[in-house]
């Protein structure tokens, strides 16, 4: 049939969505969410069918990615007809019924995901299986391929391509501005990218971003890292594994991760990495509950790592508290800086000596974890970070006091003497958040005391610091009911931990990091 | 946030979207498909949002739904703000968790979906979900209730209220035309609401649009009942279980029907039904393959009956070929005059009568089946269809010839004599459709020998009418390639059913008939 285009100004955010009129698209015999052929002149599309109640019957609404991709300024004829139903809308029904799904099935919806053939509401139908019916780790493995073949890779010519990656959920865990120069100044590739906060207060990318820019391009990294042997960039516009950018988009309203696998991977496999640490933070304050739950997310990363050729050790890590004091973009930066300056919380450094020493002994080198301590100490790890900050953009001789945190600050204190029992890592994101973290990258909160630490009556537990006064005040209310830091003077005084319906308790709060 | 409301032209088919500039999105904290709340004066609307990448930062685009709740004509500030999630999103959630949901849970969705809080995306992870997990006989019933509460309902006052439906699958089933004026003819109500063809080639509407107007609304209903005791209308306008309709948009491109019970259900609550015969057809060519499977779901149907006040009884009916002969709904309609007229195929009047004879033996008529064959053969019934059809707005008069089936029109013959061992039900499907049912009403197919005939070499198996001639040409060639009647001279010599790859089957065709 042939219908006026109209050109819509406004992208769908890369939807390929036409609008029809209900009349129209009953003459065509397209119900909503039908796929339509829009051709013009020798240019052909598929899109999404939008049906809209009132819209004129002779024409067809475009969005700007099918009109610019079609040439059209508007007005033109354009032949429309009812397309029919892509294979790999086949395979997703498969799914759905349970079916197991060969590595073609997954190349097919992958493609047709990356080129916006299936619709949102096929993609969270074929999510939401996955979540339910769990993947195979044949399936693992072809998903994983698929969304790397289907975006753009990084190749640096030589082995090994060294990587570190935490699958998130406890604040303040700024471990990876540590190990990539770690690594990077023993003198092995670590070209790191990371991801901007989602669920949380800070992501690496948010961190490093209050040192140097972050947002290079594929050949701006490779002159970083053949200079530096390092980066500290943002993944999210490399197109590396696209896919997984638009199943997060769709499991984020859901709140399902059904994809931390093979999303990870994928992304890792994409930068050529060869040798991967991969940390697990694991306890009650993380996304990973028990130690029995830990194993084995691990050696279904290793198997997944095996399949696809890279060698991967992960490491469980204490996850019931924050990494070092400080939570937020510019808190934790600068708590880094400090920590590779020969100062910083014990933790921190205890854990990326760790990691780092686990990535050495990977590739082979004896007493991996000395290695790493060495770098750490002679400082030649805080020279690695500065000629990285520099490369990347950004000033070299900056100076940990110099760093931009939130001008406004408050203390919570405590009520009485008392060691630290517990910290809620969940009630310490809130606060953050309501503080201005991430997209204020000088909010957050810093802890006075950490687990086991003792404070006196009226000692400050921790300091909430926002670059606006009124997010302070909510922080603090927040920060004043929730209670996150536990005192006790001893344990068995403390055996009453909550009161229901005291506690006014949210559901679980989703965390989506990579 | 301020921003300026950019009034878009066009209605989103009742979804509340607003469309965010990116830069804008992160500023508010809004990821994609995130809720915002839209304050304009003392009106407020919440909407989900969609994130479009070159939209101005200091704008908000309204779709139609959204402009016209707030009265904006375009160029005012509006008030924006991320909004928290709603507690339907929670249930949901819950539910791809594999939680049961309770009465208040279901009751909370249903009114989202109504009131357009929820997104096709979370819908369609829901519909998922309760594929996946199956609903609960309670849930069933809480979601039935949700569906009937936030609709419209039929009252009228007086019991019993009788209504026949069909879980649908199998072609040419014509049997309310001729039930519907049966029961109402022996001076019971009976207000037959149906649906159009989503994957048929006809629905019961469609049927009765080509005899008289089946686009009334609820007063005119009424009005056509009180005075024939029956109608035959479309459904679909109605605001029936609205929420039904919802869910079928999203199940529709997903090729699931999880909610079959409770969609049906909800709607004859709706219009008030108090004594339901439901058709189960069985066999290999329809919905329900066996007798367990239809025995199952005969069971649930009475006891969600029983949970919902209504008397529900079910026929497992033959399925193993079209109802009569006629396939599309002119021809389908001509042959259910036919039959009123005394003439017609056999198995359609038998259908007919042992349905209302079931019917009337509900509300306590002895000799039901003879009543309803009562009402055929002494022409009451057709008397009765031609009262409902005048009431409607149709030809009271109407011959059976003078109906307008497709004037393009074709022969499929046989290669041999034989009798008929079996005739697919898909593939007379698909030839009807390609003919152009049920988009155009004239077309469709009309068997000439049924299961167990005998047909002479050459003799006609089938029918093909068309409304367009290449439509015509392309249900033939179809028919040829498909061969849906198979013929043979005794069964024994027909051992081979089929050969693998020769024959390229499609996936079993998915159907969603209410």
């Amino acid at each position: 049939m042939e219908l006026l285009a109209e050109v819509l100004n406004i992208t769908a955010g890369g939807r390929q969505i036409a609008i029809l009129g209900e009349e129209t698209a009953s003459l065509l015999g397209v119900h909503s969410s039908d796929r339509i052929c829009v051709t013009h002149g020798d240019q052909q599309i598929i899109a999404i069918a939008n049906l809209a109640t009132h819209f004129p019957k002779n024409r067809i609404g475009l969005y700007e990615e099918i009109s610019m991709a079609l040439g059209l300024k508007g007005g033109e004829t354009v032949e429309v007809c009812l397309a029919k139903l892509p294979e790999s809308l086949r395979h997703v029904r498969a799914k759905l019924r349970g079916e197991r799904l060969r590595e073609h099935d997954m190349v097919t919806i992958v493609k047709d995901v990356v080129e916006r053939h299936l619709s949102e509401v096929e993609i969270a139908a074929f999510l939401t299986a996955l979540k339910i019916y769990g993947l195979s780790m044949g399936e693992s493995e072809a998903l994983s391929r698929a969304m790397v073949e289907t975006g753009e890779t990084l190749d640096f010519g030589e082995a090994p391509i060294l990587d570190k990656h935490s699958i998130g959920g406890i604040p303040g865990d700024k471990t990876s501005l540590l190990v990539v120069p770690i690594v990077a100044a023993a003198g092995f590739k670590i070209p790191k990218t990371s991801s901007r906060a989602v669920t949380s207060p800070a992501g690496t990318a948010d961190r490093v971003e209050t040192l140097c820019p972050v947002n290079l391009s594929i050949n701006e990294i490779k002159a970083v890292v053949e200079k530096t042997n390092g980066c500290l960039v943002w993944g999210g516009a490399l197109d590396l594994a696209p896919a997984d950018d638009l199943f997060i988009q769709v499991e984020y309203p859901l709140g399902i991760d059904p994809l931390l696998l093979p999303s990870i991977m994928s992304k890792k496999k994409a930068i050529g990495a060869t040798h991967i640490a991969i940390d697990i933070p694991t306890g009650d304050g993380a996304k990973i509950k028990s130690m029995t739950e830990a194993y084995t997310l691990a050696s279904d990363f290793v198997d997944l790592g095996k399949r696809l050729g890279m060698n991967i050790q992960c490491a469980l890590t204490f996850g019931e508290q924050p990494v070092g004091y400080a939570i937020g973009p510019a808190l934790e930066a600068q708590e880094a800086l400090t920590t590779l300056m020969g100062d910083g919380p014990a933790d921190l450094k205890e854990k990326a000596i760790s990691l780092a020493g686990m990535l050495f002994e990977m590739i082979g080198v004896k007493g991996g974890r000395q290695k790493a301590e060495n770098m750490l100490k002679s400082g030649r790890a805080e020279k690695k970070l500065r000629e990285i900050i520099e490369a990347q953009g950004g000033n070299p001789r900056i100076k940990a006091d110099e760093m931009s945190v939130g001008y406004n600050k408050a203390e919570v204190t405590a009520k009485q003497d008392g060691r630290v029992l517990w910290i809620s890592t969940e009630d310490t994101v809130q606060i953050a958040k309501a503080a201005g973290a991430p997209k204020e990258k000088g909010a957050g909160v810093v802890l006075k005391a950490k687990l086991g630490e003792a404070v006196k009556k009226d000692g400050v537990l921790l300091e909430i610091y926002a670059e606006r006064s009124g997010k302070l005040e909510s922080a603090l209310e927040l920060a004043k009911r929730l209670q996150p830091v536990m005192l006790s003077k001893r344990p068995e005084e403390r055996m009453l931990l909550d009161r229901v319906p005291e506690k006014i308790a949210g559901e679980k709060p989703f965390m989506l990091e990579r």
